[in-house]
């Protein structure tokens, strides 16, 4: 073991901004410091949505945990699932990759697993509207969109080619802005040239929302910026638009005129969030009140109240309405590692957690993004330049980061795409989802597509 | 449709290099071309342990097929598993990526759908020592190498930790060498420092084969300095050694001493291929002999006999025991692209197909290549920097070129591999089986990592 027994054990659960952060400003404590994370890597969650459309690789997104960690001596790295929290023997409990069961002690938690995707109660919606929130989203939603073309391709009825031409995002907040631009771009940039018989470029995508503007944390100027430059690049904006059912062929959207169908093979789920599963287990554990989203409401200290040992940050803790961006996630991290290191050391208490607000930044479409900072709003290309200098900023350094900014030069100045690669095994996962569902979806009969 | 009807059909089965290089060849010939894959992507088989290994992403080594044909106006690209051939009505029954079967006629047919992983009948064996044959092949194992270390990680039991750390590669032709030599710098070079409880630089790499020396295509020489390469780098070389068993937690290997068990959770096979199942398929269509690999026997000009309308390339042709590398395919399906171009345009027909053996060139670790060119023999870096000139001329041109020298010089002159992400679905598919193997494999019980 490579510290002394006895020293002040501090467990970090999940390795998202929130986790990395937190452990980060722990480097000099005096505390052995235990990282425990489900997969090997940390995501960097604001640009997931450039795996799914085939811009960046996975690796450039998903970094090794253990690898950022390399040098912080008092820190390790476990691979665990976390299934459980014992409060009364401070101990959690984790799954390794072979699914065995394990515990490790703990002096003081941080509670950091994040949120996942949440559809209000339809569950049934999940398997035809996948999220947006992990690597595995991300793969899997590459492959429908880039499979629907494949498929409109061979189709003869153009009843069906237009469903298979047709997306649905349903949400219009950053992700699913980000990824409606980028469905455009797929669409009319990348694709026109390549298909012989059906012309990507009339691919429908539409971005759906009940509320009234697209971005609704942005200020009222940036979301008009961002709707006018979405429409400009072909983008369907149907607000006011609530969604009252998702199936294999299409989505049921319900507006004042009434209820509408939107047939579509492909649906993007980015409507909203839930926290992880596992903060039930410690609301029942600690008695901690939570809110409707299931996160922990937390002291201003971020401790769950009676248990001065338990941090809640990110995603995961309800604290003053605070929004489920990165920014929340970095700050509370760096906030509660800070706070530990402090106690550790014997100094008082210091100021509640106070969440400083950076602002918002979102792309529209290469060369566009809107971006609301202190007092400054910004939209089209200087949001734009703004989004890569953050971009460039907060991605971990490395090759990572170049690599990135190569792929970008490429996407962005030319039409390419470089990760495209659809694998057999999920095309086979599809045709065996196809087949379950045909029969309901009253799809049209096998056709030969050659005359 | 693009061209008018009653022009000459082609239709090719496989974006392989056979079939990529025939449809090129094609491109000025007075025929509509139709090429039919499986997946959307060329895989630049060569490379693929890169992938396996962390080094380059899925996007480097497969690139989509109709971007490449994109400019090709009388080619097509469909998405189909060619599932069966009539050579009575002159079609292929395909597959698309929603199940759905469809047919394509044809005049003139290539055969290109190339070959698979063999156990030579030892199927039971696939479970547990994947091949490297496709991009989820690559995926799958590279989950495999990366988790393998977490778990010895979380080990309590030495022996357990000990068997998490042994690889085991079954099979020294190119494919097992390059990933013998990869495992070594992934345990001796990337990983070290990252760990807090185990060493991996201690891990264990075995590289079995029932011949009597690696590379056995190689020259004599060429052979010998790859053997000692690996052994420097610390690859245990066990030749003259035939695998007889392989299970969840280890391989049993017979050698002129008897029998003899390596404990090893991860096993590669890299021995053996045989013709993809359509080859058999064409075989009992036409009547035309198999040889024992399953490939079809062919005429000199690359036809099947009594089929002038039917060619068969690359790995799926038996032909003056032609080994199964890329070379063959690039030229086989060069010749028969314009075999059919010359056909087509009333020439006579040329010369039977003629094999140009550009030679051997496999890398062994960085800076550290055997090559066997046409009289020349080169080791070491001068090999290597052959390999590096021959990959970046084949390579597809364009930014996958850019990025994979990019991702090369980081790896070589750094330590880090930058794909590495294992994901939750990948675990979660990998714990399901480590339960349902742990009760006959005498599994110790879990057991606390932490004191």
């Amino acid at each position: 073991m490579m510290t002394e027994q006895g020293q002040h054990r501090v467990v970090i659960v999940g390795a998202g901004f929130g986790g990395k952060y937190a452990a980060r400003a722990l480097r000099r404590a005096d505390a052995r410091v235990t990282i425990l994370n489900g997969t090997n890597h940390h995501v960097f969650e604001p640009l997931i949505y450039q795996v799914a459309t085939g811009l960046l690789s996975p690796g450039e997104v998903a970094t090794p945990v253990r690898e950022f960690f390399r040098g912080q001596r008092n820190t390790e790295v476990l691979q665990g699932w976390v299934t459980d929290v014992d409060v009364q023997s401070r101990t959690v409990t984790a799954t390794g990759a072979d699914g065995t069961p394990y515990q490790v002690p703990y002096d003081t938690l941080i509670m950091a697993a994040g949120a996942g995707q949440s559809y209000f109660g339809n569950d049934r919606f999940a398997e035809f509207a996948p999220g947006l929130k992990s690597i595995d989203d991300a793969v899997e939603l590459r492959a429908r969109i880039f499979s629907a073309f494949e498929m409109a391709e061979l189709e003869t009825d153009p009843a069906a080619a237009e469903r298979w031409l047709t997306f649905v995002v349903v949400g219009a907040g950053p992700t699913g802005v980000e990824l409606a631009g980028q469905l455009a771009e797929i669409a009319r940039r990348t694709l026109p040239g390549e298909y012989r018989r059906i012309d990507p470029s009339k691919a429908r995508i539409v971005l759906v929302d009940a509320v009234d503007r697209v971005l609704p944390t942005f200020s009222a100027q940036s979301s008009a910026a961002a709707e006018k430059r979405l429409r400009r690049i072909g983008v369907e904006v149907r607000l006011g638009t609530k969604v009252v059912d998702i199936d294999a062929t299409g989505v049921t959207v319900e507006t004042s005129a009434g209820t509408e169908r939107l047939a579509a093979m492909t649906k993007i789920w980015s409507a909203g969030v839930a926290a992880a599963p596992l903060a039930r287990r410690l609301a029942e554990a600690t008695g901690a009140p939570a809110d409707r989203a299931g996160r922990i409401q937390v002291n201003p200290d971020l401790t769950v109240p009676g248990h001065p040992e338990i941090f809640v940050i990110g995603d995961l803790m309800s604290l003053d309405r605070l929004p489920g961006v990165a920014q929340v996630s970095i700050q509370s991290g760096g906030y509660v590692g800070r706070t530990i290191r402090d106690r550790l050391a014997g100094k008082p208490a210091g100021r509640p957690f106070h969440y400083f607000d950076k602002g918002n930044i979102a792309t529209v479409a290469r060369f566009s993004a809107v971006a609301d900072l202190r007092g400054l709003r910004l939209s089209g290309l200087a949001g734009w330049l703004l989004w890569l200098g953050v971009h460039w900023a907060y991605l971990p350094r490395g090759r990572n980061r170049a690599s990135s900014l190569i792929r970008w030069a490429v996407a962005f100045l030319g039409r390419r795409r470089p990760e495209r690669a659809v694998t057999s095994r999920q095309i086979n996962a599809r045709a065996a989802l196809g087949q379950a569902t045909a029969t309901e979806a009253a799809a049209p009969p096998p056709v030969p597509v050659s005359s």
